[in-house]
């Protein structure tokens, strides 16, 4: 059966691959699984027909069968444990990849998200600098912490997983703030992510969207 | 074997139980598993002994024998997958339960604890009631979501799980905000929660701590 994953009809980012269908198509395309794309306008995301799919109106959601999933954590945790090449074999090594899968989502992701708000929402207020110096702030110590645990490793615990492919995705978001510059083992992580052929591939796909939406 | 967990040495929160160790302290209550503490000060965090543990130098962490986990998500799935009474039986059930422990520590708890960095932090801001109001904007949105969602249902999906374990500790803290207020349903969920024996055996035990700290 192929799965359907929900994803912006317009996405914000005008296709940098920021939204987080990104990290679902990536995690099909690592392994190997064609997938459907049900796309989504901002008013659909508000509708019943979504929110039965995601309570809190995001995307991306999943669905497969009688499986309906949401957040994509978990998505991407269902995917790797379906199919080989995303998780270890050994149970404590898995419960250690999911543990550095809700760092990603949890403990890394706030902080930027929350850099990207204001640069979006408060670059007119007078209190624009100080703001924007406290949360990049709040993002170095967790790029610090991450590349003093990296060290010289390539992956976060082992060989690529789908911790990584969520880490490297919340770190994406960092492009364009010139924050990774100082964190040369970050921004190595990251290139390495970005440069997997799966990523490369789902990158493409939810690019397309973007660009045959551009002309409307 | 008695699994050994982390928490603050003396908790910011003196002892309202919202510090994160509460969620392991709580999930290992439901399921009838002792298990020791190690108290951790606020320099110690930082040393290289806890960041073994945890690479962001949080509490709380857990280990048994060999298994050295972080992240009160992946701690808690673990012991709920380890024991029974905390998550639904059925692949798909469980599944969805991930995907609400996902929600709640990646997209209900950053709006609440930005809340509560802005009350702690920006209180003396010429921008404080401004800011305030904005991210008081985002927490209503997802309390409302959740309130829809919840209907007239005891718990998130089904019988209470794991989910609603992480949830109802992620919305403890707005307690004192009076935001849960204008959510009947979703303050009658949280209060479910605290009025689980469980619960309240974790709470004592935290609680406990500050006191016995208190004199010094």
């Amino acid at each position: 059966m192929t799965p359907t994953i929900t994803a912006f009809e317009r996405s914000p980012d005008r296709g940098q691959g920021l939204a987080r269908d990104m990290r679902v198509r990536w995690a099909l395309e690592e392994v190997g699984q064609p997938y459907d794309v049900r796309f989504v306008s901002f008013r659909a995301l508000k509708q019943a027909a979504h929110r039965a799919r995601n309570p809190f109106g995001q995307i991306p959601t999943y669905e497969d069968g009688d499986l309906v999933l949401f957040e994509s954590g978990a998505i991407v945790f269902h995917i790797a444990q379906q199919h080989a090449g995303l998780l270890p074999d050994d149970p404590e090594s898995r419960l250690r990849a999911l543990a550095w899968m809700f760092a990603a989502t949890g403990t890394v992701d706030p902080p930027i998200m929350e850099r990207s708000m204001v640069a979006l929402f408060e670059r007119d207020k007078p209190w624009f600098e100080e703001r924007l110096r406290v949360v990049d702030e709040r993002v170095r110590k967790r790029l610090d912490e991450l590349s003093a645990r990296l060290g010289d490793a390539d992956w976060l615990d082992g060989g690529f997983s789908a911790a990584d492919l969520l880490m490297v995705h919340v770190l994406l978001r960092l492009r364009s703030s010139g924050l990774l510059d100082a964190f040369p083992r970050v921004a190595a992580y990251v290139a390495r992510g970005e440069a997997r052929p799966a990523y490369q591939r789902a990158f493409a796909a939810q690019r397309a969207v973007f660009t045959a939406h551009a002309g409307g």
